[in-house]
């Protein structure tokens, strides 16, 4: 079993209305020194072992499904966890 | 000036609709191996340095604003970036 850990952030080259937002909102609150913010997604997967080894289903899956790889780019760790009895 | 980067996840005992859809849609592409996933948010911020400690802030950020602590955990990484000419 494996615990994958995914992060899809938005490409540096676009902008980030959400993050600008809330860059708006930390500066009401009177933090004035964050300078920058940008939001991304974060995914906790767990999988099991089969024979495709688990980056390529991982890459599959962020290709095809949790990133829209136009306009995102994303990046994951794997952790091997021991199995469950 | 700090890059920090902050991950907020519901807490185990939530449960994840989102996620839980997500997961569908993977064993819909044949992933069938893949058998828990949660979705969170991801949250990168530069931050000046100022009187109050960078961790403070964070924490602070974090309990008013990005994370709905009822419902959410969060968790959060600092590292210092060498000032900018």
């Amino acid at each position: 079993m494996f615990f994958v850990k995914v992060y899809v952030t938005y490409k540096q080259s676009v902008l980030d209305p959400q993050g600008e937002a809330v860059k708006g909102a930390i500066h009401q609150l009177g933090y004035e020194g964050v300078q920058d913010v940008r939001i991304g997604k974060y995914f906790e997967l767990k999988v099991k072992q089969t024979a495709e080894p688990v980056e390529e289903v991982i890459e599959t899956l962020c290709d095809q499904l949790l990133a829209n790889v136009n306009m995102e780019t994303y990046r994951y760790e794997i952790v091997e966890m021991e199995e469950e009895a």
